[in-house]
């Protein structure tokens, strides 16, 4: 499946004294890219949470970070499903520089997926298709 | 009563590209104050979401900026109750350096009880003594 | 003039345990206001600080909460000039839910011009007509 | 050499509607943890920024969670310095329940350094020491 793009504006806050933006925002842009990943394939991850009682829980996350962003920039992230199982998910992120294409960032992150009880759960069922998961 | 104090140190991640503290970090400042506020009166806060459903609600926040703070500086926090009825709750944060004592910020915040199901309610009787609440 | 209206969506990132939006991160949206304002108006903030050595540091800042936004909400934020002169600008904000219209919060920004030397100084010349100077 | 050790305690502003800490602020705290090694090692990374012009860009980050820390936990975080060279420092996290002693997470960051310029330089001969660059 083709990567989903979202594209953000940096914020003044998410900079520090560096200049650039400090590098635990890139967590939250990956954040937004994977919300957005999920609208696009056909369902609100509020509603996973609200409904179905599941959450995506982070087990792992890692970022390269290649050129820094900076106040004002806008950032395109393309956000892929690298792997899915019942009851594990893996996103890949790359971030660009929307203008230039710079590649600013690249990551993923490793989910588990945790019922309401925090305990990790299958995907019910209806999840699976927009997951992917055989 | 006293006011209560609390330290903390300037974290990078709170710093902006002017090389000062960003804005919006003095009201979490606040909120640490707060929380140390209710140890140093005799209970947790964590506690009395937890265990007695009672949440302090933001219902207005304001901040004055005299100073700006920077990374690794040391910063005392003075909080005080400024008011306390059974249904809502005034506090008032002085935000000084703790090696100068120049005052950085004063600020205050005004919250209202509300109960898990969000509505407000009044405090549960054994907080009326900690909030001074005649 | 009218206000200048900006969207944003609530990040999760931006929620706290009480499942609604952590208060401090309201003073990050009328920042978004705000750089959105300048825009409107025909200059980039991001220039005014970069090109023209000006910024506008926050001086006091305000808010009311008036209901609460949740994750995924998404908020319109309505930035007007309240008030301004050669050495002080002042804004307002009015944040609403797109969908519903109701109004989450309203809030100001007073903010002192200051140079690279962070020290007051005179708004240049050719922002007075942007910021509607005298 | 030993790891050193710093202890914070969770903020409200940084848990999300989990109920837990939301996972880029790991990261946040490795930064609280690497500048406490830095003056368990003799000198202030804040020095090092303003008086020798050596910042210690992030270039890569990666963060395991084994367990959620939540609010008003005590967190201990255990900063070791895992790999360094003239022209780049890799340090490794900790992050242990201070009561419990329970795992809550490992990270790791790779770090250029760079000058006021953005580009990559050398170590400065006084800080090679600090950091064991042999």
């Amino acid at each position: 499946m083709h990567p989903v793009e979202t594209r953000l504006r940096v914020r003044y806050a998410e900079t520090d004294q560096m200049g650039i933006v400090y590098y635990a925002n890139y967590l939250v842009w990956m954040e937004v890219g994977r919300v957005e990943y999920c609208k696009a394939r056909g369902f609100n991850y509020r509603d996973m949470e609200r409904e179905d009682g599941a959450f995506l829980v982070v087990a792992e996350a890692a970022c390269r970070y290649l050129a820094p962003a900076q106040f004002d920039d806008e950032v395109v992230i393309a956000t892929s499903l690298l792997e899915s199982r019942a009851r594990m998910i893996r996103f890949g992120y790359e971030m660009r520089h929307a203008v230039t294409g710079r590649m600013l960032a690249t990551g993923s992150t490793n989910h588990v997926i945790c019922g309401r009880d925090r305990r990790p759960m299958r995907l019910p069922e209806k999840y699976l298709r927009y997951f992917e998961v055989g």
